[in-house]
C-alpha cells in the first residue's frame, strides 16, 4: 500500500502514513494526544485542524459539519479527513506552549502524559446487568478507547462501585495510555497540575506547572539535604556503600526534600496535592539513582556503569511521592555514569538533536558535562574539574552565597562586587575566574600560571603591585584586606589557588579538545557555545575565555541558556512526545570516556597552561552583568 | 495480502495468518508460548514442529539443520518455515497435558502465564558502558524479545546491579508478557509451581501443580472461614455492609485461608513458597468479590450487578498472596451477579464452547447455576434453591458430614448408608432426595407432595407403614428410630421437609425450563447433562430425576463431572490461552434473570409438583455408588 508524509505543525513532526488513513490515525501513530469528544465519529466537530497543504476534497461528513468558509480556509476534521497525498497539518493553538528560557523561547506542544476524561456511566438495569467495570469500559469506548485494551488495578476496582454511585454515575477517569490510574467523582477535568524537578548535587529546584495550559505557577528550591552526607557525588556514593543504611538515608533525604518542595509550591499556588498528576525529574546519574533508591556504587568504579540509563516511569506510591495517587513520575534518561539525565534535559531544551550547525554545550560544575555536535552526530564527555569552580579547596574560597566576591574588575583600581553587599567574606568561582583572567591580561601571571613577584611586573600592572603579598614563600594577590579593626580574614588568591584553577579549567578545556578530535571538527566549525547551569550562567564569559576554560576563539559565540536542565524537565512534564524525544536524545549521544582516550593525559597537561595570546592582547576585562 | 488458515494441534486452534509469515509469527499471533532458544535465528534447531498438512518445501535453513528423514516426516523449524497455504501444525508433546476429570480426561496445552528465562548478561567494559538494564535487555533481545517493549518496575531496578554481579552475570528473569516481574540469581528455570483454587461459599479447595509438566502434586481443602460471619452468600453480603469493618473481616478471612492452604500444600510437596509463580481462582461472584476485597453489595439488590465480571490479573503483593513476589493471580471471569467464575470454570472444563450438541450443565447448591447450550449459543441462570440440598431447614437435616445418612434404598426393607458408619445423626441432601424419590415411587407421596397416612397406602407400600408416624398433626416418615436406650433423636422426613424439597427442586427445574424456552429447545434436543460440584456428584441421579429436579427424560444422559470448577481453575493456571478462553466463555454466555422472566412464578409453581409418571413407573430405586 502507498504511504505519504504527514507533517504536524508546529514542531515539524513528520510521519509516514498509509494512504487512506484518517488524520486521527496519523495523530495516533505520531503519539499526539488529541481530544475526540464523540469518539471520532464525525459528530461533534471538535477535532478541527487546519491543513495548509494536501487537504484534498472534504468528505461528506466534513461538508455537513463545517462551514463552506472553514473548508475554504483548509479546516478539516481530523477524524474524517483522509490522507491521499503528502500533507501538512496545523495543530490548534491550545496544544502549543512557549517555555521561557534564558536564551529565548522554546515552543513545545502540550501533550499531557495522563489524560482526564469525564464520562457518564450507564445505570445498570435488569435488562442489561453488565458489571460496573464493563459499563465504565463502554463509556470509555464511546470516547474512542479500545475497551479490550483497558486495564484497571484491583485497588480501583475496589472503589469503583461506590465512586460511580456516589457521583450519580458521572466520573472522571485518569488515564495513562490504556491504563486507568484514577477515578474521581464528578467532572474534575480542569484540575491537572504537575511539577518539574532538577535535582542537583547541591541544589534542588522545582517548578509547578499547569499541565493543560503549560503555565508556570511558581518555582521553589532548596539545598539538597544529602549534602550533610557528602558534598559531592563521590562522597555520597561512598556514604551509600560504607555506612549502614547509607543508601536508605540518602534516598529518604532527597524524597523528603521533593515532597517538601511540592508542599511549598502548592501552598504558594493555593492548590492541593491531589491536583498534581505528574512529576518529571532531571538529575545527574548519581542523584538520579539516589532519587530512585538505586545504589549508584558501580558509577564510581571502572567501567563506571549506571544501573539504568533509560527513561523510568513509575507510580507516585511506588516512589513515595506525595501527590495524587493516580500520578506518575517521569524520570529523564541518563547518557552515561557521569553524563546524566540533567545533560539529556539540557540537550532537549537546546534542541541539539534538530540543529544543523555544530553546537558546544557545557554545564560546568565539579564535573563538567560537555556535549558537542549537531542533529547528525553528538558526542559527550564528563570532565573531572574538581571543586575549584564551586570555591572549594581555594584558600579564600566559598560558595556563591552572601558575602562572596562574585565579580572582579581590574580598572584603574581594583573593583569587585559582593553578593548581598557588605564586607567580603571570601571569593566564589566566578570571581576567581575574573581575578586570574585579569592578572593574566596584566601579565602578572605567566603562561605556566606563576604569579610574578612585585619586582617583575610590567609598567601597566605596576598599579596593583601593593596587592601582592607573600604567602607561604610565594606571591599571593590580595583582593580585600583585613578590615581596619583587624577583624575578618583578608581575601586572597594564592599561587595554590591558581594551580587549582589550572587543573579545573584544564580538565574542561581538554574535554572540549577530545570531543572536537572525536567529531573531527575545528573551532571554526562550532556555530554556538551554550552555557548551562548555575555556574555557567554566573561566570563572565570573557574571563572564561581569557583563562582558556573555553577556547577564546569561541567568545563571540557564547549564549547563556540558564537552568536548561530545569527547562528540559518542564518540557518532559508537559509533553509526552518531548519525554520520548529525551530518550532518543540520550540514546543517540555517543559517550567518550576521557580516562581511556588515547593521549588524554598530555592533552589535559597542555590545557592546564594559559594561552599566551591572552597576555599579548592585554584587553580590559569588563564585567558584563 | 493473501492470508491462510493455520490450525494448531492438539486443540484445533485456528488462526488466519498472512502469507509468508513464519510459523513462529503465527504462534505469536495465537498466543502460544514456545521456546526459541536462539531467538528464532534458525541456529539451534530446537523449535521443531511437525506439519502434517501444508508443509511445503523446506527452506535452506531447515535443510541445513534437519535430517532428510525428519524433513520427509514433515518436521519443520517454526522459526524458519513459512506459510504459503493452509497449514496444520502439530505442537510437541511436552506442551500437552491431560487433566483428569471425573468424566475422563481433558487435554490442555501447557502455556505458563509467566516465563522464566535464564540469560547471561554481558559484563560491562570501558568500551561498552551500557547500563545494567540496557545489557539485560540486550540479553533478552537475544532470546527473541523486543527490547523496546520490555518493562521493569523500580523495585527490580533497585536489585538489578547486585543481583547481576552476585550471580556472576547469570540470572533468571521472570517474564509476564514483556514485563519483568522477577530477577533471580543463577539458573532457576526448572522451579515453577502454581496453585489453582476453587473458593466455594462453604469449602475452599486448592491444587498444587507443576507449571511445566502440568502434574498435580497435591490437593488441600478447608472450610471457608467466612462461614462464621454467615453461612450463605446473602448473609455474608449483609455482614459486609452492616458490620463495621465487615468487608475487611471477610476479605482477611478468605486471604488467610488461601495463604494457609498454600503453606499446607507446599509442606506436603516439600517445596518453598518462592517456587509458586501463579495462582488461579474460580469462585462464585460473591466469593470472587470478597477474595479481591471488593464490596459485593450490589449483587444482592436489583439489578444485581457485579463490580467486575472480566478476568482479573493482579500481582501477588497487590492481593496479599504469600508466594514468590514475581507471581501473579489469575481470577477467572464471572458471568453475572449470581452466575460466577465457578460456572465459567465448569463450562471451560466441559468445553461447552466447542460442543456441537446441546448440553445442560448444572451445579446444584444453595444457588443452582444452570447453563444450557452449545458452542453456538449458551444461556445460563441462577436458581434460588434455598438451603434444602445442604440439609439446612430440614427437621433432621445436616451437612454431608460424619453421621449423616447419605443414601437410602427402599428394597424389601429400608436400607441406608451413614457417612463414617455408626449411628445416624441426621440426613443430608442426597438422602433426602433418595427418600422422597422412594416414597414417590411407592405411591406414599402424591403429586402435590402430600405424605399419605398409613391407612391410604397401596399394597406395595404397606411394608413401610410402620415407618409412618404422626408429627405436628401430619404424617412423617421415620428413617431411623431413637436407639433402644432412648438416646439420640429419631431421623425423620416430615411433611415440612418434603415441602422444602419441593421448593428447592422446583426452582432448579423451573430454571431448566426457562433456559429451554429461551434457547427454543425440547428435552430430546439435549445431548448430555453434566452434573458439577460436590452435591451434584454425590446425589443419586435416578433420585434427582424421580423427584423432577432433573427432567426424568434426561436420566440416561447424565454424566457427573466432579469438581469441574477446580478443573477449570487448573486449566486457567496451566495455560494462558485457556485463561483467555475463559473470558470468551464468560462473555458469550447469555444470562437470563429468572426474577424478571415473563411467567416465571407459574413455571416455578408448576415445577414444585411431582411428576405423576414417577409413580406410574414405580421403578425400584437403586443406589448407584
Amino acid at each position: 500500500m502507498k504511504s505519504y508524509q504527514v507533517i504536524f505543525q508546529p514542531g515539524d513532526q513528520a510521519m509516514e502514513v498509509q494512504e487512506g488513513s484518517t488524520i486521527m490515525e496519523a495523530m495516533d501513530q505520531a503519539g499526539i494526544n488529541f481530544d475526540f469528544p464523540c469518539g471520532g465519529q464525525g459528530k461533534c466537530g471538535k477535532c478541527r485542524v487546519r491543513v495548509p497543504a494536501g487537504a484534498g476534497d472534504p468528505t461528506a461528513t466534513e461538508k455537513e459539519i463545517l462551514e463552506p468558509m472553514e473548508l475554504d480556509r483548509g479546516i478539516r476534521l481530523a477524524c474524517a479527513a483522509r490522507v491521499h497525498g503528502h500533507m501538512t497539518v496545523e495543530l490548534p493553538e491550545r496544544l502549543q506552549h512557549n517555555i521561557l528560557m534564558a536564551s529565548g523561547e522554546r515552543t513545545c506542544r502540550i501533550e499531557p502524559h495522563l489524560k482526564k476524561i469525564f464520562v457518564q456511566v450507564a445505570e445498570p438495569s435488569l435488562e442489561a446487568q453488565r458489571s460496573d467495570w464493563h459499563r465504565l469500559k463502554d463509556s470509555l469506548a464511546g470516547q474512542g478507547y479500545n475497551s479490550a485494551r483497558l486495564e484497571i488495578p484491583v485497588a480501583l476496582l475496589r472503589r469503583l462501585p461506590e465512586t460511580i454511585r456516589r457521583a450519580g454515575h458521572g466520573v472522571t477517569v485518569v488515564m495513562y495510555g490504556s491504563k486507568i490510574e484514577g477515578l474521581e467523582e464528578h467532572d474534575t477535568t480542569p484540575a491537572m497540575l504537575g511539577m518539574a524537578f532538577d535535582i542537583g548535587t547541591t541544589t534542588i529546584v522545582g517548578y509547578l506547572l499547569d499541565l493543560y495550559s503549560g503555565r508556570e505557577l511558581c518555582a521553589v528550591s532548596t539545598l539538597n539535604p544529602q549534602t550533610r552526607f557528602g558534598a559531592d557525588v563521590i562522597s555520597r556514593i561512598t556514604f551509600a556503600n560504607r555506612e549502614e543504611g547509607g543508601l536508605e538515608k540518602l534516598h529518604a533525604a532527597v524524597l523528603g526534600a521533593i515532597n517538601k518542595l511540592i508542599g511549598e509550591a502548592l501552598e504558594k499556588a493555593g492548590a492541593g496535592k491531589e491536583q498534581i498528576y505528574g512529576v518529571s525529574v532531571a538529575a545527574n546519574t548519581c542523584m538520579h539513582h539516589l532519587f530512585l533508591g538505586i545504589n549508584p556504587g558501580n558509577i564510581a568504579v571502572a567501567p563506571y556503569v549506571a544501573a539504568v540509563s533509560e527513561p523510568v516511569v513509575a507510580g507516585a506510591a511506588e516512589l513515595g511521592i506525595d501527590i495524587n495517587p493516580a500520578g506518575k513520575i517521569f524520570v529523564l534518561p541518563n547518557i552515561a555514569g557521569f553524563v546524566g539525565a540533567d545533560t539529556t534535559a539540557v540537550l532537549l531544551a537546546a534542541e541539539t538533536d534538530r540543529s544543523t550547525g555544530i553546537k558546544l554545550v557545557i554545564d560546568i560544575g565539579t564535573n563538567g558535562e560537555i556535549a558537542l555536535g549537531s542533529g547528525e552526530r553528538m558526542v559527550a564527555c564528563s570532565a573531572a574539574a574538581g571543586p575549584a569552580f564551586e570555591g572549594a579547596q581555594i584558600s579564600s574560597g566559598m560558595r556563591g552565597a552572601a558575602g562572596a566576591i562574585d565579580h572582579v574588575q581590574f580598572e584603574d583600581n581594583l573593583a569587585y562586587t559582593v553578593i548581598g553587599g557588605g564586607r567580603p567574606l571570601g571569593i566564589c568561582g566566578s570571581a576567581l575566574l575574573d581575578t586570574v583572567a585579569g592578572l593574566l591580561e596584566l601579565g602578572m601571571i605567566n603562561k605556566r600560571g606563576k604569579l610574578l613577584p612585585p619586582g617583575q611586573l610590567t609598567a601597566e600592572a605596576a598599579r596593583f603591585k601593593d596587592c601582592i603579598v607573600e604567602h607561604e614563600g610565594q606571591p599571593a594577590f590580595v583582593l580585600a584586606g583585613a578590615d581596619k579593626t583587624g577583624h575578618g580574614r583578608p581575601v586572597t588568591v594564592t599561587q595554590g589557588d591558581i594551580r587549582e584553577l589550572q587543573l579545573a579549567k584544564g580538565a574542561i578545556a581538554a574535554g572540549i579538545r577530545v570531543l572536537m578530535q572525536t567529531l573531527g571538527v575545528e573551532l571554526d566549525d562550532i556555530q554556538e557555545v551554550l552555557l548551562a547551569g548555575a555556574f555557567g550562567n554566573y561566570l563572565n564569559p570573557h574571563s572564561a575565555c581569557a583563562i582558556g576554560l573555553i577556547p577564546s576563539e569561541l567568545e563571540g559565540k557564547i549564549t547563556m541558556i540558564g537552568n536548561a536542565a530545569g527547562t528540559g524537565a518542564k518540557l518532559a512534564l508537559l509533553s509526552s512526545s518531548e519525554f520520548r524525544r529525551a530518550a532518543q536524545v540520550a540514546e543517540s549521544v555517543e559517550f567518550v570516556e576521557l580516562g581511556s582516550y588515547p593521549g588524554f593525559n598530555s592533552i589535559f597537561a597542555a590545557n592546564t597552561y594559559f594561552n599566551p595570546k591572552t597576555q599579548q592582547k592585554g584587553k580590559k576585562v569588563a564585567v558584563k552583568q
